[in-house]
């Protein structure tokens, strides 16, 4: 194993499932996605925005398919139900605080038009998606300080090199009493002669504490946190290298739900769960000029090895995200300790 | 317009849309699908089976791509949640009343496993696919006298002679006080360098007195029939030769709600509405050897002339099966008078 | 009738469905209800916020049972997964364009936050429900014009009497290839010993030049208008007074598209076609004390009169869009006639 | 802890989550429901079914409201789409093999008619409730034994006492490469100022060999059985006390899901997962007389200890099913070892 694939949970022995992670163990290992984040503290302010870019070319022209599983609906994403429809992707991805959902929005929109001057003239609009957690606990929700150039900067910062923890849309979020944040993580699998990977990157704001449950049976529980009602979320992307179509995606998207509940989880009445998973294997044109196109798919009898792996990278890319974080002081001096602090604690060794 | 195309309700002037039918003006058009009945009318008893059968292969071994919509749940067909689920359909259509469900389903089960001795042993169980109607009014449906030998039997009789009316399923059915029955009706289209068709065969049990809309604008009336609560249901089944994808077939079959709307539908709470539409154009293999599958589907830009062709479809279909059912008296002398009665009395002429 | 109930369509003697309107024939009639319009016409813009306003106290704390319907999934709207997991609203309903759904967003979240300072802080965040259409044919959709002020603009304009036409949101769509826009109707009915009503407010952007057919069978044509491709999009808000259950709204809301579809309308692939159904029946309360809560809810045996009158005052409500609109000149002198016109011209009497 | 709450999980000292057990730890802990089997062991043959009966008045005449969740389509339960749409449960639910449906639904049938003698005919049909998993590998599935009689003497053997393990359905079932079965498990919790329960009766034949994961973590993996494919499924129905409208039991039957997972498993392509879940709270009257009814239910914020239950028993529930289920060999000499012999082998111990 390199020593990328030595993710944060993987420093500390904990491993989800059985599959081979990608060589960062990052949903950067499907090729052509990067990651970017705009990060802003500032007193009470702990926030930001996390720019998931599908593939480097222009996407509202070569689109993607995509599907979308509402785990739990208590949420405000935007661009959803056009997924569902339409079976595709047509901006880059942003997360981030559900009272910026409108910065983003419009930041996805001018970009798009920025890109394609034709966008809303001569042609269909666009539809954003941005999908947000509920950070008010550490962060000063009521704010607003997000601005558009902030997604922009997102955006702009994308890069391979996918930044785990306590950053970007990460920076005020929190999970099972710890503190939460975004993570990531991948694994890889043979299909016909070649090799594959599937990929997660999660905004971790969900679960109860008490809840949390390691691979290995542990059961860290952050002893002097506020142990409030759930009001949290979690947002999963998941990306794949492999050819699949819409409904393929949705079904796999589905399975990020069987890895937050590994993790403790039961969905909880006021966390808005939502799972996104799209191909990069093929493009989906906005200007196609045949009546007919050809697509790859995957054989259906073969999705079991997806459905494990969004499973498996959805679970870890949380602990990753968790482990990554340190511990935080925000606003009100609300505070959340790390749960990388609970695992170095020797009195919690198995 | 060729002597064929004169379906039922063209012979009276009704034009559903603007589209051209297809030859027969019926489902049969989509190469390969054929349509069968067993009528069974024995004193209170009006009731049988109306076979659909996709192509004339191993449908088990070469399944087809399917999605279906509910319109309203308010029914006890069968089969349904697995065509959601894969988009595949594996088994031939039956349509019937509601409690012959589980004599069609045996009859399916049974087909299957005499053709594909492998069924529930060496390769998974078969997901028979049975739609029903409740035609009690006309129909004792307490007697349940249909069993697994005449759901064969309808199957057995497939043909491309699509014969409407009173037969098979639609013996007992009812629409809109008038007698109802099976309907069927198709449009041609250009896409790419070919020409295409789309059919719909109808089970029409649906609607109630007083509510019907001519596409002339006239409203049929049957004043002497009982008019009850609205306790019928509909299903509508869309054949295509255009390469589709689940998704999109889905979409389809949801436009057949609109069909449905223009007669005077309102898809009433006690009507169990349902349209499931499939594509002929490639088979999908039960025992796909390779990991991955190429397969065409429509351009979505494109799909437009799809849902209309959906909509006049359904509703041509519906009036050939009321006009091409004569007026009867079914169980305890319950009586429907007959549509092509009132289009040929003078008095409601235009 | 009363001259109120002479809605736009009914003074050309146009006829939807046999159920009665309310006083008003708009959706004020459901008592508390009211709609408010702020308009932007300044040389290629021309658009709109039009927000109704589903009780007068605080919404945020007194929510109302609700449903949605995506009839066909290509839209941008914000806010409707959370409507349909947890069957409520809890902000006033915009209605706008594409690209002003972020400036929608952040008004209800301000206002909500202004009316309720826990928001975000100690209770949980807000759900801005905001609906749109493309109105970019007739107005330039790039200048994104509309902020937040503009909105507030709206609610602050919100009354009983429901200004309908070419305002609000509705001053830059299209409808059937003539000038749309917004428009209402009602329906009143008996249920145990009471009066009850329901209404509908639509956002009329949709459907094909040529396809459009009034209720008397006549199709009116706007000849000269550009007849591309369809991408506009309906937007129906049904309002009632009849205690109802989230699941019963979510059935009524599906019968705006029967509504639709008597219109000629079939859904079309670019048509984001969304319908919200609301109660005012009842509050939820968003501060609960009790564990268990005692609701009214409509015998379902019962529902067919809801269903009837929402296809009923949908179909009503986009005719009369369409007839309170005069015909328009807008972005680049892309030019709307009007139906009126149409209906005036006495060459096309019947 | 009574003797009662020894479940078969319990006695190996494996505890799913924190809830306490009620009085008989199963799901006849809900008041009114009984529990029945009809067992069928013949050569190859190893299969039965198991009857819910939710209550012992007339289910027809006082239904109860229900909710559904379909966790992976790839199933043939039979009866879910009106239960979907409606909200409501008007049959016992019978569980059995895939290819005796037929049977089942007949029953269910013919018993609601001698109950009901107007089923039909002055009043409505009925839908009958029937789900199902594939027993093929150790049963026959293909000699198709059950007749209609037997699922009436499992609805006629119903009793408060619930057998578990290879006894009805759950004769033939598999789960985790271990033999599975019938397994039911119960939690209490406070709610206002009084005492209630939700219980889970599950038939488990579902899980790859290896992937189970015990609460402890230990993962017992069955060494000499056959590692097949997986073709399962799991059936989950969920019976609480508490009042409850069909959209919160359908967000309750949603966390079934959680459950699963915590199991180790991930919803496998072949697999046929669904939960169903109702309240005996109160009944919805086929004959009701007002328009309006009072009902009961759960203050939304409430809902996380039903969802946490609905998770703790789905889990519990399949270990006892399989610990209660000795070792078997079944068709063509297939066998399957039992759970509870890998738990008594000393080397397996913690």
């Amino acid at each position: 194993m390199s020593s990328h694939q030595l993710s944060p949970s993987r420093r500390f022995g904990l491993l989800c499932g059985s599959l081979k992670p990608g060589p960062t163990n990052s949903i950067a290992d499907v090729s052509g996605v990067s990651v970017g984040h705009k990060t802003i503290r500032n007193g009470d302010v702990n926030t930001g925005f996390t720019a998931l870019v599908p593939h480097p070319g222009n996407i509202f022209q070569e689109k993607l398919t995509a599907g979308v599983e509402i785990i739990n609906g208590f949420g405000k994403s935007a661009g959803l139900i056009q997924v569902d429809e339409l079976g595709t992707l047509e901006t880059p991805i942003l997360l981030t605080n559900t009272f910026a959902i409108g910065a983003g929005v419009n930041a996805l929109i001018r970009q798009a038009i920025l890109k394609n001057p034709e966008v809303g003239r001569t042609t269909s609009t666009v539809n954003p998606l941005v999908l947000e957690c509920n950070d008010g606990y550490l962060n000063d929700i009521q704010a607003m300080p997000l601005a558009e150039v902030d997604a922009i900067a997102a955006l702009e910062a994308a890069s391979s090199e996918v930044e785990q923890g306590s950053v970007g849309a990460g920076t005020g979020m929190s999970a099972f009493g710890f503190k939460g944040g975004i993570g990531s993580a991948s694994r890889t699998f043979e299909l016909d002669s070649g090799r594959f990977v599937l990929g997660a990157l999660v905004l971790a704001n969900f679960g109860r504490a008490g809840d949390l449950v390691l691979p290995d049976g542990r059961r860290p529980d952050p002893k002097d946190t506020q142990t409030s009602e759930e009001r949290g979320s979690v947002i999963v992307v998941l990306a794949s290298d492999v050819p699949l179509e819409s409904r393929q995606l949705k079904r796999i998207a589905k399975r990020a739900g069987a890895g937050l509940a590994r993790l403790g989880a039961f969905y909880g009445n006021g966390s808005g769960d939502i799972a996104l998973a799209f191909s990069t294997a093929q493009n989906v044109l906005h200007q196609e000029e045949n009546d007919f196109v050809d697509r790859r798919c995957l054989n259906e009898d073969r999705i079991d090895i997806l459905f494990r792996a969004a499973a498996e990278t959805t679970q870890e890319a949380v602990l990753n995200a968790m482990i990554a974080s340190p511990s935080t002081t925000g606003r009100e001096r609300h505070q959340r300790p790390s749960l990388i602090d609970w695992l170095q604690d020797t009195s919690n060794q198995l």
